[in-house]
């Protein structure tokens, strides 16, 4: 039934908080790392909104990230000594430990890619990092435009030819699943409790009746029929 | 130095010639199989001229395939009891057998990516059949041109976010090398010098002085620093 499984990345599949914070804590000494960290992913959405908007043309995610690192850096009053190589932080996050595992079962049952507003660069270097054993690139870039714009989904369900209701989304984020399903693709749901820490408040349970609901990527596999 | 390398794959890494054929014979009893492929391949390049010369807007490989598959069948006098699945023969080309082992040494030490007239959704099936490891998916479609035209190798370098001078091309096809040096990426010859059969008289030797000349794939992953 389910040709393709795409993926949200960031949340889903890798501890963007921690790494980005181990970065954050080489680069500036004193600095509070996990504050920075959620800081900097604060801004990403209102900075892809403008884009979604049609207020600004697409910029692939690291250039955002790299405007974001100087806003944030201003706000707590440091000046990163290397400011590129932090924003390459984005290039070396941590997979949960599930995924690896999880993913290699499932490349077995179906096409698996991301679905990620990270560019292809960003994408290729973090599965390279992690050992993320995507098939292939698709998201953002190729939609030029930025989850959850529907346009996204479309574009990387079209780009390997396939109709929405055979490619499966699977996402940590209930928005990401309610813009995937109103799309037409199929839905996905792996919980990631402390994605923002322990004192983590959303996406703590699915808030729809998703088509698969799983502890953790090698449960989701199990469930591929 | 070269931080990525981009392949060249129909002819290149798989053999086209020997993998259609043995579909075209299920299909086609009595008919000379690899006469049908060479004449359906012989259609590719016209095919994409009419594109990269703006005639048509850009349409995947796939439907330029299944478009060639109808005018060569007609010249034969065949009729495919399954078109749709014959035309699927192009995503379940044999690599040669060096390729496999040979990308996996050059993924140790470079991004690897196709960078082939064949769309995503093409090349992603091709990788699965044959255990391609590729990093990522590059080339015509998110280029949205084919090759020789330079678009397609900028495209592709510059969604690694890498210069052209960072980014080598593989090809067996001396024409493919000049087209990418003559867009500024450095180059790799591997000859292939049965992949048109027995008599074949082209692409037997390195038309220039290619910036890394290998006999096999594991031998170029040798020549990398």
């Amino acid at each position: 039934m389910v040709q393709a499984l795409i993926f949200d990345v960031f949340g889903t599949c890798v501890d963007w908080r921690s790494s980005v914070a181990r970065d954050v804590a080489q680069q500036f000494p004193g600095v509070h790392a996990l504050a920075f960290a959620d800081a900097w992913r604060a801004e990403y959405d209102p900075a892809m909104a403008r884009i979604r908007d049609g207020a600004r043309g697409y910029i692939a995610l690291d250039v955002l990230h790299r405007e974001n690192l100087d806003r944030v850096s201003a706000r707590f009053g440091v000046t990163a000594p290397d400011p590129e190589g932090l924003n390459r932080a984005w290039e070396r996050l941590d997979p949960w430990p599930d995924v690896v595992p999880g993913l290699r079962a499932m490349k077995e049952k179906a096409i698996i890619a991301p679905c990620s507003n990270g560019s292809i660069a960003l994408m290729t270097r973090l599965a390279r990092y992690g050992g993320l054993p995507w098939d292939c690139i698709l998201g953002a870039e190729i939609a030029q435009d930025y989850k959850p714009s529907h346009a996204v989904y479309h574009a990387s369900c079209a780009a390997l030819q396939l109709p929405p209701d055979q490619v499966m989304m699977v996402a940590a984020h209930n928005s990401d699943l309610v813009a995937a399903r109103a799309a037409g693709l199929k839905t996905g749901f792996v919980p990631r409790p402390t994605e923002h820490g322990p004192g983590q408040t959303i996406d703590l349970e699915p808030a729809e009746a998703w088509d698969l609901i799983a502890p953790d990527f090698p449960s989701l596999a199990e469930q591929l029929t």
